[in-house]
């Protein structure tokens, strides 16, 4: 058995902001269990360029990179997907979805997939993935974006997760945060979910679940 | 063209509830654009059997009734739906979705399909539908019970609308009514949504929209 | 550790047909692994009432029964989903989404939520689902009926897996299948999915997916 | 009224590849309606940055380009949307959903929202939608594609349109094609829908269906 499980938290917004909230209250959340650490990369500090659909990286039998067309910022994060137990994959929702940031991110791991030849393969099957998700309407969107992270982790082989057993999941999918809190609470854009107690409150319930589950699976 | 415009509210709630005030208020303000009246049914007042899949439906080359089998309260909702111009389906969400009771509606519909032979066919192609949906979450399934909604009107090649050019819209893809209210604002389980002036406000945008919509198509 | 494991299939449809197919399909799949039997519970040899949305069921402290208004089949299928480790809800589609039948029998579940006070509460809570659905339409509401499963699963906090690690997969999501089968082939109607390599190899999938995961769970 | 009626298809494929195809299959159907005529924009073509969720397009009171960050494609673009009647977005299915490149688009109509101050508010209002997609797995995300696809055209508050009402859909949500084909037909990698009947018929229906439905709204 491992003696430490690590769940990576990956943030898709371009902006210091509610999303990053969110997420980092679920990790501290996840860090309160016994052995488990976390990690975050945060989209808008990398380098993505959009997969071209090229398939090369299906096909090496070897491949040191996962990408044989781009170096760039997945080289690393393919390295932190590989070595993480759990995944909670945060963005705001734009268009009734995940960003084009965390898309562009989301297509890019195709050298992970059951399809590929080389030591990349599979890497995330069987690793525990849940959502965090926050919109500027209340309903804007939060649950399709959800629904969207999973269908990413069903790709890779993983074992999704909801808001647990938790009595106000607010959403049962993920953590869905409502960033159009009321100016008269004296709440600012860039931080509006603070005030948003059922985003917050699952989004610690989401980081608990994967917390859970990392040390659930044998 | 047609003299006046009828829309059609079907609420699959089985109680006296948020549904039936939310379809009621989307109704409200469709009537008030001239010349367009509204009709309700609520699924509570009916017998509806499950559609057993017998396609019998389908095969009737002339159908007075539309099932082939059950005689029940889906005969006179045929007529109604032969009649209206806009349809507006509103269900409380249950487990992130329409309720059984409206899901039981949704597939006795058959009679209505592209593949039926009689004079049902093609019933409600190019009406305009909307949906309405309240849950005791916040973001406790309406996006995804909107989503089966729409499934539901494109099958019956449908116009799909939703929230209109409204800059509160709570939700893009219709009206998401929250039944969660706080009890410090007196809000009693029944009719919580009064309270929801996010829901009520989009349930007036969806009936305006639908008729606005009526109206608009040659 | 539990000496074996039950894995239980609902099957939504009111026919004898290839839901049913696929389905037993699935479950033999799962019976190849060691100490893993299977149940079936058909629907269609049920009688379920709708749920009123009463929410009496969740109020009692104690329940022998779940449904303080009904007595029917729902009874004894409560205690099937409490003796299962996993479960494999398997529907055909209609209007894009579950069987009414299907909705049905998921808004009975209403005692096993965590909202209830009795000793039904989170019955299914981590326990490992799966789902199976065939269309007539290659695309016709497969993976928004997987989703709309999906979203009961998570409702009752139970771990959501897919079409495992296969490079032949046809959906991610879980086992679709197309009932649409070429007559050329020969395929009847009732049995037309016997002929769909894709669904029947991911029935196959899902079951030994389901019995790898209720077998992985601490 | 209108002499002619322009509908705009959006490729978000980076290949030369199905999407096109399809795309070119519907476009072709929508030419044969009288006055009707498309255009076509290829995102392979185009540089287009992510949004960076500054919000400063909405709060001009005038502007005449969209976005008061970058100067890319997305200014032509714009006027594309502003002077077409109808839209098809076509997307190649990566993960489940429409490619990192459509949803950096997406991301960047920002300017045309109901919620923008200046002349690109709510350019799209109105105007009709419907989409192609088009995937290596039978069921391997089209669905889910075209419901983010009718999501974005609801946010812009359009019309949203399916598959008509043709007896051989495949899908109904709009056109689902399907490039997995047998090698044994001959099909080759990047033009195997061509054999994908059920794929190339529904892109001439979603070509038909927009250009009915343009010449339908008053």
């Amino acid at each position: 058995m491992t003696a430490s499980k690590m769940i990576l938290g990956i943030n898709g917004s371009p902006r210091r902001s509610n999303t990053e909230i969110l997420l980092e209250e679920a990790l501290e959340s996840a860090r309160t269990r016994a052995n488990t650490h976390t990690k975050t990369i945060s989209l808008k500090e990398t380098t993505i360029h959009h997969c071209i659909g090229c398939f090369r990286c299906l096909e090496q039998n070897e491949n040191e990179y996962g990408c044989q067309i781009y170096r760039d910022s997945m080289d690393e994060i393919l390295i932190e997907l590989k070595n993480c137990h759990g995944l909670i994959v945060a963005s705001p929702v734009y268009f009734g979805g995940i960003t084009g940031q965390m898309k562009t991110f989301f297509d890019r791991t195709e050298p992970l997939l059951r399809y590929a030849r080389g030591s990349w393969r599979l890497t995330l099957r069987n690793k525990v993935g849940a959502g965090i998700v926050v919109g500027g309407n209340r309903n804007g969107g939060q649950e399709t974006a959800l629904a969207a992270i999973h269908h990413f982790f069903l790709v890779h082989d993983m074992v999704v997760v909801g808001t647990g057993p938790d009595e106000q999941p607010g959403c049962y999918l993920g953590a869905a945060g409502f960033s159009g809190q009321d100016p008269a609470k004296g709440s600012r854009v860039k931080d509006a979910v603070r005030d948003d107690e059922v985003g917050m409150r699952a989004a610690r319930i989401i980081g608990g679940r994967v917390a859970e589950m990392v040390w659930s699976m044998v």
